[in-house]
């Protein structure tokens, strides 16, 4: 991690086919990723959208991700594939140099003599785990993490500082859970008696699946009875709200500051865009798009996209639409006896005529 | 708690009456909570809504919750109850399985020793307690919890894992507030001088009532002069954010994603569903309901609904309308025009006829 | 802090020219602030807007900060100055009491022995810093907050309880981050490939100015290749989202619930009010204003004032208005209609007339 890598060893480890640059040997070394404007002599850049390809000619990079079709047109070395983003993505892993965490228990953390602790994992300063939690092999668990009592981490996973895993919430293999996320918190649920709101316990747990990434401060609740459920492969940015009983398909994103109500269930390969909002109950088929800022009041059926932001403007204009907005209906009621007044009018005149 | 009880019992406690299904004994055992569709012999259900009766029928039920009016509709054992959604919200109570903390001071908890904890009071590990915080009996306070100086935690109430309540802020009985929610940070307060922002240092607090229940991530600041005001019997969901000298009235309930901006007043036995965004400075009446993804930008005088969320559309549909929502005025004007034209028509016509 | 202080002090230390009331000496003491209406005989009061001018010739405050202009009506003693709010600003630091942190390492706190900790830092129970980690002077590092690897916070700055700051970001000096705010956590990116998500890790930090103040629970993502961006002198509320790569200005504010999506980039001197929402890619010039609740989708290019939120109304209403929207495209093709048939019918009958 974080070393450099020679062109050749790139090209082989992201399936790409090596095209040197004159003068350039197959070992010349790149230490990390940039833009194809501000790269370096030892970048590898990346051309990923056609949109960017008047910046390939001046490129300054080492090495350049490129398909077929422009490759011709790149002043340096190539790196030819397919999918120059997916490259780019699978590159970033080479260079990632995160800090990894240290296999073992930190003499700070807090574990539970009845919670099973895999030897290969790792248990950062100050993290808590409370008893018959099970916390799988290569499993890292931030520092001041929290994981409840009978809480399973599976294989590979991550909670970053200060994440927390409550009792008997589970987490399949290979996830991520950042900072601050939430999992496991009581739904929101009360029943009102006598003007005032009486508790109903949450019973159920949450349920994710294997690869899941959740975002900073995001918030997936605990179901009432049954378990709030998200998928594998799901992608949760931050700041996301979560509520109990929701069941979240396969492979589903999630972007930040979108709020999924109780009860909701998204469908497989759906991409939730930025501040979406989806109502308590409601169901969204497989493969819906749901474009920013966009508030889902009822099921959908079938896949598409989905909308619902109104466009800005500059304040005065702004507030001239919305006030009519505010007499939309009458404006309506208006439209429509001008229609019939008009087609009275033309029907006394076709008579006169 | 989470042992089985008797179906004897329930009707006991839960003020039912017991009408058992033949060959049943009032000794039979329940094991826990389901739905109707979900139930087993061992599990207790509930009828809470006219919508779902048609899954009574056929429930596999060891016994359900229902009105007098469906009693008679029931295969399975019944317990007769006026209101089947708070019998059942207090059944919950009885089969609340969630972890018990242990009376006493974790030996990784930092409680200084000028603090006061009640003898009865739990403190987990990575707790951290400052001087002159006041923890009263039956409190527990969850891992990593953070409550500041002068603080006070009244009798019975539960800071879950990570939730932080600030110097000086005061919890009546028996709150609960979830992980990471923070008490009592910074209101927002800035003066403009020579373009640059100076700091108001928020000298105010934060007063929650009893029975308050606060959601996972949730910030509620610390007022600017006086107090922040959070009433008995409040609840508030995730992600909410309450700024600096809100006041909320007694048994309002707040759902997730909402935000109350500064000095907003909020009235008792309100219910503001999610996404409620509230102005600055504005008031709101006792008894109003503010439906999902309503922006209030404005004081309300008199109980009622409130609403300002457009409903969504396919993509496609929605751009056109969205479009001409940017020039509703000129529309407007337009149809303004049409009106004075056909009047000057038809009297033209008239004056001819 | 916190003590008492003398008229003569104050008008010292505010600049502040002080008008005695009559048997008042300038060796009065004050203890606190307080608004004209709530204050009493130990309170200095301000008066910063003529709105609130009603609320000075009643009050019982023991001295107020006033203009020049309204410095006749008050019935006490009088601290003349430009600009009142200003002046209240500054006193807010005079009587702050917040508890002060203790400069050392607490016991219970894990550092790397790599890590740098300034010798006048504060390091509360819990915190944990990892190595190569840089602590400026006058730092103070609440409990249970995180500082990873390598990250560096300048000279004076404060993290409240809980906060997170990952490895490599930086802060300048004297910045405040709150309670659970988490500084670098990864941004949202991935490759889709194969109806999968393949994580693009991210290989940027944060880089944030001097005078910075961030919100409880608010996330600054990473970058994925080059830096996110706080300038200097910003000041950011609760619960934002700043997505990966955003750049912003010097001295812009941004109030709570907004969320700013990847690579957006903010002018100087913005400010954005609350649930703001920012499209990515976008750029705001310099000298912007966006009111609440305002989905800013394109570049805005000219300072000014941008808004996008519709009021509200009570439900029934709102209804009516709603469903006429969803047919908006279809009323504004009617118009047209209208229109030509209008004008058609007029040119008919002046063809008759």
């Amino acid at each position: 991690m974080s070393d450099n890598l020679s062109l050749a060893h790139l090209a082989r480890v992201l399936g790409a086919e090596l095209r040197l640059a004159p003068g350039v040997d197959s070992r010349y070394e790149i230490s990390g990723l940039s833009t194809l404007q501000d790269a370096g002599a030892s970048h590898l850049a990346f051309l990923a959208s056609a949109a960017y390809r008047r910046f390939l000619k001046n490129t300054a990079a080492g090495a350049v991700l490129v398909t077929e079709e422009f490759a011709d047109d790149c002043p340096v070395s190539v790196l030819c594939v397919e999918n120059p983003y997916l490259a780019f993505a699978r590159a970033t892993a080479l260079f990632n140099s995160a800090p990894q965490a240290e296999v073992g228990i930190h003499p700070s953390a807090a574990v539970h003599p009845d919670a099973e602790i895999a030897s290969s994992a790792s248990v950062a300063a100050g993290a808590v785990v409370e008893r018959y939690a099970k916390i799988g092999p290569n499993v890292s668990l931030g520092a001041n993490c929290f994981v409840g009592e009978g809480a399973i981490i599976g294989a590979g996973s991550c909670l970053h500082a200060g994440a927390v895993v409550h009792h008997r919430c589970s987490l399949g293999r290979d996830c991520i859970i950042h900072s601050q996320a939430v999992i496991g918190a009581d739904g929101f649920g009360f029943a009102h008696h006598q003007q005032e709101w009486i508790k109903i316990y949450q019973l159920g747990g949450v349920n994710i699946g294997d690869d899941v990434e959740i975002g900073a401060n995001t918030c997936v609740d605990r179901g009432a009875l049954g378990d709030t459920i998200i998928g594998s492969g799901v992608k949760i940015d931050n700041l996301v709200q979560i509520a109990h009983n929701v069941k979240i398909g396969d492979y589903t994103a999630i972007a930040a500051c979108s709020g999924i109500a109780g009860s909701a269930v998204i469908g497989k390969h759906c991409a939730l865009a930025g501040c979406s909002r989806i109502a308590g109950h409601v169901t969204i088929a497989d493969g819906c798009t749901v474009t920013a800022d966009t508030f889902v009041t009822k099921s959908i059926d079938s896949p598409g996209s989905y909308s619902g932001a109104l466009p800005f403007s500059d304040s005065p204009t702004w507030r001239r639409n919305a006030v009519r907005f505010g007499r939309l209906d009458k404006m309506a009621k208006r439209l429509k006896d001008l229609e019939k007044q008009l087609e009275a009018l033309s029907r006394h005149i076709d008579g006169e005529g």
